[in-house]
């Protein structure tokens, strides 16, 4: 008897592949390019590899997964793939945080269908030519017809005025404008597109899109480091690299104009197309990445009382950044909030609206050095922003490293067993934030870390060193490659970070009056958030203790608001009334916040 | 007994001195400082240095003065300079052309009074300082205060932005900021003034005003040589240079602009200013210039049918023309009116709008190597654009020059004698435009020229050359100065010239249905135009044979207008009606033009 082949549909991925029914999911993604993780080799040990089942019959629920899941979560299709098999053609969901690429490419995020209504339009014009007895002038000519087509516009950028005359006569005067407000923005030849360029400008890295305005589609993505990061890789060291070194700003603005014009150019070649037609760009990051993006005084942002330059939204012309687009294109950049929750956060309130608005509490939580946390309820935003540090991108962390190959990404303890996942499914050469998170968990459930954070001698792997207490996760190869532990310290860090992060969370809630139970959703974007395993995140304390499937782990949300407002007039509408209605809470300035930071640093899930 | 001193004021140049019964007003005038043409050293034989007598008695006209004028121009007051002796305090208005300073300079010129009105405004705001229980955004702090004080303002040029954070914070939140629109386009200190950059950018010279923005007046001015001179002195040789080099326009707008930058340090360092207390910039000159100076496209206007690349006025940063003034500033360009007929006539007309507007009929003429003539009437204002050539300007006549030292400017026969006066007082090295214009009239009043402009060989001063027929004005010194002849030649090519002017007049007046007799005012702009004798344009057909007292030679017109409309926002609106009440005709395209020329050519007072 022949096996039956299953058609699997993996959204939002756009991926499909065929399944035998004596296949695990897991292994049907795999070889669809579907990379989604898997970290116990198929054991089904973990909670790392959930999808959704959206249509269609798999197995039954095994024991593990029985374990995993609540009986609603099951209910909903919730399943783990490496446990399950198709019975008929399925429709799976992959929710980010059980993709391995998210983190690395940083250009993943949810889609959102949104009617695109664009402030740039193009409209088809096809002009008399001047002649000795009609001597209108070029720049009239168009406005006269665009006027006869009843568009509302009165004035061309002088850039476009220096191509315009040739260009029509070129084409035998068939041209295409593109229309902003009531300024001609661009000009092109009949047959050219109508492009716009989504940038979310992190402090770490540099997420890009090539989007089409007319229909919203997204047709190229691409992430870059932030070059800036050489100068810094925090956003306290590059302001402080501005402020002390003459041209500093210069240096930092131009270095990020580069990266985005080579960035650009490589959209533009992966679709075909070139910069010109790129009619108007939407940029997004958090305030210093904003002031040093727009070459914005930085010194009154890295001192108390921490304000920025200027919170509203900008309209710029690309020129002025020295962006290479169309020649009278405008950068639309996002309204900022306050010092330290910035355009990104905007953005990501943006692209997370629908998820939120539903909710009469919910929680919405950037995850970084600096993490931005907005608690919303029907009447307002609260938002404050965390010094969480550097600990959850690896740094501070004894074998530490950014999310790169070779690092530990997923980490499960099985009594004296140490099962792990590493990126790229290198040899192990360290250990990144959500690794070290998953590890720490583990740690604290095994009962080697205590509710204080203090590290047992109580476990096998466990060993005093010269310096401290360390829990040994690999042994190495020697000369080859290196133990990596997790020490008392590494403890400490996480702590420390997990514990900015909370007690913002609690400022929050004391602010307003609620209590953590009250909240129906926390959405976790960004890099880190969105590849966290939410069970370790409560585990240790890190974000409240609250049913699974109240958290919604989102991606690069920031990048899917830069795409929301590039297409939309309608949603920059809304990106300006959200920061309008964010109320910002200084946490320095909140009274009792030592007692809850002190509270928020322990190692007890609440 | 003591000789009376009579203080004489000469209007409207400001100076004025001290004049004893016995001396002329010329001699006055040359005391004071003030350079009345005197051609004939005071005999009173030309009609050269005339003063208008505004107020106060003089001595009993003479002879000379009762052939010059007319018993009513001898009632208005008008007298020759040099053969008047004060008898009393007296206040005296100096015509434009009776002045030999202002061809040189091309800053002066008539001044008409206006309330200002900038589009610029300025408010002093004061700042209460950020702190933790305020943290307002710097820009947002600046928008509110401007919002307290009731002023329509949304947002802040990104350049501004740039500065003010550290600005505000160094001045202790008191400063002054420029609005314009609902824009702030600068920000200074409170003590800065409000000042405006006005700018008749000539294709030979440069004219540029520092304005105060608030009282309407002209603080200083200064002339310059246009540096794209180098590279072609008339326009089409600039226009090809532009078509055929590659980078040619680059270099064309760049020269123009440094030379600005340059003009305007000077008149910044004279009233000891900055040039960021530069608010807003207003700019003029002939459509090419006009092209060149925003790097335009030029191709269209070098070949029929002449369009323009834009026609309506322009608002642009002045940092996208390279211009050093305030960071956000702009330039206002005025309109153009056709491809030969620019900005600059628009400013022309703007500026003598209070002349030609009381008139049925007016006549606008700048004369140049393209010379602008507009026939105004109650409903409408016709405007043809005259290739009059450089003759004018000194050129195509064998012994022409420039106006510079040692031109001769003015010139009489009497008999067989020749009286001159050169620019400077300087020995005579060649004849500039209205000194050959001067000398053809006489030519053709001693009957050596006759009416179809052949030369007669029936003086003593005329001789055969080997080429041509030539009269001797001056033998020259030998190996010390030149021979100055005015050839056969010569009177050709002014007759080429003036003819183009004149039919360009008779055209407008045979397209409106108009005799000449119906022109009530004659208004003469420009360097040339100002500075000619009217009576020899006269006298060779050149301007329609009119009472001299319907002439009125107004200066530099064009950077009055240019003035105007940079302090006052409904004389850009004039500017603009005017621009489009104008009904551009093409000469090319008017059926009998060519008998129109043919006539025009002749040498005969009609």
């Amino acid at each position: 008897m022949r096996m039956k082949l299953c058609q699997i549909d993996f959204k939002p991925t756009g991926k499909s592949g065929k399944c035998r029914g004596d296949q695990s999911l897991l292994d049907c993604a795999h070889q669809s390019g579907v990379d989604i993780v898997s970290i116990c080799g198929g054991h089904g040990r973990g909670n790392c590899c959930k999808v959704r089942v959206l249509k269609g019959a798999a197995s039954e629920p095994t024991a593990n997964e029985l374990k995993v899941f609540s009986p609603q979560e099951l209910e909903e299709g919730w399943r783990l793939a490496c446990q399950t098999r198709p019975r008929d053609d399925l429709e799976l969901f992959v929710p980010p945080g059980s993709m391995t690429t998210m983190q690395r490419l940083q250009v993943e995020g949810f889609e959102i269908a949104v009617a695109p209504d664009s402030p740039v339009h193009s409209y088809d014009i096809y002009l008399p030519a001047p002649s000795m007895s009609d001597l209108q002038a070029d720049a009239e000519r168009i406005l006269e017809e665009l006027k006869n087509q009843r568009v509302n516009c009165s004035s061309i950028d002088i850039e476009v005025l220096k191509n315009a005359s040739p260009l029509l006569r070129a084409w035998d005067w068939k041209a295409k404008v593109f229309v902003r407000g009531n300024e001609v923005v661009a000009i092109g030849h009949q047959s050219s597109r109508q492009l716009g360029l989504a940038v979310d400008l992190g402090s770490t890295k540099i997420a890009a899109y090539l989007m089409d305005l007319g229909s919203g589609k997204t047709l190229a993505a691409r992430g870059a480091m932030n070059p800036q990061f050489a100068y810094g890789d925090d956003i306290v060291s590059r302001l402080s690299f501005v402020l002390e070194k003459r041209g500093g700003g210069k240096l930092m603005q131009k270095l990020v104009i580069d990266e985005l014009n080579r960035l650009l150019l490589e959209l533009c070649s992966e679709v075909d197309t070139h910069p010109d037609e790129i009619v108007e760009a939407v940029m997004v990051g958090n305030t210093a990445m904003h002031h040093l993006l727009l070459k914005l005084p930085v010194g009154q942002l890295a001192s108390a009382p921490y304000v920025p330059a200027v919170k509203g939204a900008l309209d710029i012309k690309a020129r002025d950044l020295g962006l290479n687009i169309a020649a009278g294109a405008y950068v639309h950049i996002l309204p900022n909030i306050a010092g330290f929750v910035g355009a990104d956060h905007v953005a990501m309130l943006l692209a997370t609206k629908e998820i939120w608005q539903k909710e009469s509490l919910a929680l919405a939580i950037d995850i970084g050095t600096n993490s931005e946390v907005s608690l919303i309820d029907s009447a307002e935003i609260a938002s404050v922003s965390c010094a969480s540090g550097p600990a959850f991108e690896g740094a501070a962390v004894k074998n530490g490293m950014r999310a790169a190959a070779g690092a530990i990404e997923r980490l499960r303890i099985s009594g004296n067993a140490v099962d792990y996942l590493t990126i790229d499914k290198a040899k192990p050469i360290g250990i990144c934030g959500s690794g070290i998170l998953d590890a720490i968990a583990q740690l604290r459930l095994a009962g080697v870390v205590d509710k204080s954070g203090r590290m047992l001698n109580n476990h096998a792997r466990v060993r005093d060193d010269k310096m401290q207490r360390e829990f040994i996760i690999s042994k190495g190869e020697r000369n080859e490659l290196p133990a990596i532990t997790i020490t008392q310290k590494d403890v400490r860090a996480i702590q420390l970070a997990k514990g900015a992060l909370r007690s913002g969370i609690q400022a929050l809630l004391n602010a307003r009056d609620h209590s953590s139970e009250e909240i129906k959703k926390v959405i976790i974007a960004g890099a880190f958030g969105s590849y966290i395993d939410v069970s370790s995140a409560i585990i240790t304390g890190m974000l409240p203790s609250l049913p699974l499937n109240r958290f919604e782990q989102v991606g690069n949300a920031a990048g899917m608001g830069a795409k929301l407002a590039l297409v939309s007039g309608s949603k920059r509408a809304e990106a300006q009334s959200i920061a309008s209605k964010v109320h910002y809470i200084e946490l320095a300035a909140v009274p009792d916040y030592v007692k809850i930071l002190v509270e928020a640093v322990g190692m007890d899930e609440y």
